[in-house]
């Protein structure tokens, strides 16, 4: 079975076994059948207890053994000692991919490996693979799938995540996930293999990877290498500390290796390194909404002149211009100014808002702003009730467009955003220019390496 | 009229002048006599206009020199030119307290610097104060007051924001601002000035400046080396960059100064630098609701393998060290754990959490961190459930807590922060160890400066 084939199986099956299925139902009760459920899954659903004969309305297998012929995948939380033969009945069974959610493999001890081991053995005899162990498995929104314990937001985005921590598929991110993998333990299918995948998966768009550790670090950096020149490819490097690296060792059993070789590597792969989640979800958002960005003059409209100044900060820490306007633009709305303060960039408006009316001000500058050549990107600064008005003055364009929203960033922001279906928004002018950065570098290079295959076939 | 009694009339009027109220109301109306009754302000309020009788079931007077004799505070925002002649007839009625929220005096041009000259020497004359002008005023959410167009959220808070821009005010941070003072343009009262009196305000445990462009710098940083000697001074400069520099010049008519100058003359005077509002936020919300942090060992409760290892490169990050646990620490609950992974430091409680209940390992662990002398600080990584959990936990103890919620930051947050009551959360493990370590800092600078009185006075 070929990657493909194997990577259908553990996000698209039509039949899953839920091996060890829980008998406790309800919150908190980490149940994955209520939870496959819940989101509506269409497939098939086989638990496995030996203890039980129903739940939740589906009859319970009491062994491997009994299960149907045609199960895709096995879900597979039973204790560790278990583990083996769960996995050796489950391939005599025909079934050819297992997630191991269950813990205390590589990570935890001398059994723990060895157990880990014979897992591996036992599945490659039969050409049968693995995700985990000590992993929550996979969410796919296109197939309302999930092997974890938790309850996904569906949102079908183009956004594919691989980690090595359930906490990622479902707790960390602030960015709409479409698909999530979580190699766990990574004892067989790694993220080369997942990469190749998402490579050619017509549903992602854009891919981001948090690494705690690498095995086979040359094949990763091949592949992430050809990946990231069809799809931006984010890579978030935990376990950058010495005592994180200890931790990483007993989290998922690799070591996570020295930062600055990972860094350069990254690099010379071309993969987009971020620092934190908070970016990592700040720069998708960009990629995901935004059209590419050729260029680095920038204008600022603003309500507030400190606003201005800060993000002017951010821009030239970004390595941003301030964009010099054309006549025109300026002209265009002079009229509603003071004559002390016309439309320069950064527009400042309020004073102008005040006298004649905040959202025509704000429109209509915005409006003129689009339109001008000397600007390749735009930072709005603007409440939330604004969002909806900047919505409007875009749509019509195919310029990126950030906004820094002001306000208590928490309270009923994301039912707003979603109200005005306005997306690109960043609490501070800092993360707003880290995202536009982000995208511009990689339209540059996007733009060159076509540049460069152009001229190898001429 | 020493500098507390003019801050009084400023901050707690018992009467107010509005000269150039709008006839507009309603949203987007920037109407302060509406805002003022809306708030629930409890003094006087006298609308000036020559054009119109009544506003809102109020009075309204046609010129200042009809106004009654006894008016603590004018807030202007007449045109520019009209200005001076308010100040010269408020100062004749007896007013000797002006905020002047009209815009394009020494931030504007030529006129616009004599004009503001000319209300200095006006006020000056009669030894009247002025904040502003190009300034929202002020915010007192003890008094129900706000010269500001904008509604402010009425929150007690001991958190004084002094600034050089009304987005300050209201709209960019996230923490909650008891009284806020923009000085705009500062053509008169001065960031030493409100210093001092906040030194001395018992409703001020705080203190927070947002700085453009110092005047007078020797002496604003005496007064602000004494005043951090009582209440952690926080301090953001905008204007770093060379464009910041000429946009803050025609925002606040203030040069905003070389940078590395500002940052050594800031550190010399004991004052806490940030970088941006997030930071701001972040920082006086731990020193608002956590006691002093003496030391450096930290202890981290997390059901996330991976959320601990970036914990952990933030810890090292700032400086701190994962604390070495009691052996009566790791005892206590170690039968909840599986044997291959004991509740040493960090403690991921997740197998254990699934097995015994997810709560009670919670509770359990998080009591005997707390217990353990070895630990200075903890940092829980927690989903939103977990809140109410912590906040019972920690109610018994001294020692610092921070949490990094997990999870959708924005989507109800808010108001599920209120509903457990519980404050000092984070977005992220960086954003929590940043404050955590302002905290340790200033703790540290604080008692060594006692010391040194103590042993001065023996």
């Amino acid at each position: 079975m070929d990657i493909t084939e194997s990577m259908d199986s553990f996000l698209k099956p039509e039949s899953v076994a839920i091996v060890g299925a829980t008998r406790r139902t309800g919150r908190g009760s980490f149940n994955v059948v209520e939870n496959l459920l819940e989101i509506g899954f269409k497939g098939r659903i086989y638990p496995v207890n030996p203890n039980m004969e129903s739940i939740l309305g589906l009859k319970v297998y009491p062994s491997v053994t009994t299960l149907p012929l045609e199960v895709d995948l096995a879900v597979v939380m039973v204790p560790r000692e278990v583990v083996p033969h769960v996995v050796k009945d489950g391939t005599e069974r025909g079934i050819k991919a297992f997630i191991v959610i269950t813990d205390g493999f590589a990570e935890a001890d001398e059994q723990g490996k060895a157990l880990q081991a014979e897992i591996v053995e036992i599945a490659r005899a039969k050409r049968a693979r693995i995700i985990g162990p000590n992993s929550l498995g996979v969410i796919n929104c296109f197939h309302n799938f999930s092997s974890s314990w938790m309850v996904p937001k569906l949102r079908q985005n183009p956004v594919a995540l691989v980690c090595q921590s359930g906490g990622f598929l479902e707790g960390f991110s602030d960015f709409a996930l479409g698909k999530g993998i979580d190699l766990g333990n990574m004892c067989d299918v790694d993220f080369a293999e997942v990469l190749s995948y998402l490579e050619k998966d017509p549903e992602t768009r854009i891919i981001a990877l948090h690494i705690e550790g690498l095995r086979e670090g040359r094949r990763f950096l091949e592949v992430a290498k050809r990946v990231q020149q069809e799809k931006p490819v984010l890579v978030l490097k935990t376990g950058r500390s010495e005592a994180a690296t200890r931790a990483a060792a007993s989290h998922t059993g690799s070591l996570s290796g020295r930062q600055e070789v990972h860094r350069a590597a990254f690099r010379q792969a071309g993969l987009i390194e971020v620092n934190t989640v908070d970016e990592l979800g700040d720069i998708a958002k960009a990629f995901l909404h935004l059209p590419p960005l050729y260029g680095n003059r920038v204008a600022i409209l603003t309500p507030s002149g400190a606003g201005a100044t800060m993000t002017l900060d951010a821009l030239e820490h970004y390595g941003f211009e301030l964009a010099t306007l054309l006549e025109r633009t300026v002209n265009a709305n002079r009229e509603f100014f003071p004559p002390w303060s016309p439309p320069l960039n950064p527009i400042d408006m309020m004073t102008a808002g005040v006298r004649h009316g905040y959202k025509m001000v704000y429109t209509a500058s915005l409006d003129a702003l689009l339109e001008d050549e000397n600007v390749d990107a735009i930072v709005c600064i603007a409440g939330f009730p604004t969002l909806k008005t900047i919505k409007a003055a875009i749509a019509k364009s195919n310029k990126p467009v950030v906004t820094w929203v002001l306000g208590e960033w928490g309270e009923g922001l994301r039912s707003r955003i979603n109200e005005t279906g306005y997306q690109v928004v960043y609490p501070s002018p800092e993360r707003a220019l880290r995202a536009l950065a982000a995208l511009r570098d990689y339209s540059a290079k996007r733009a060159q390496s076509s540049e460069q295959s152009l001229s190898t076939m001429m």
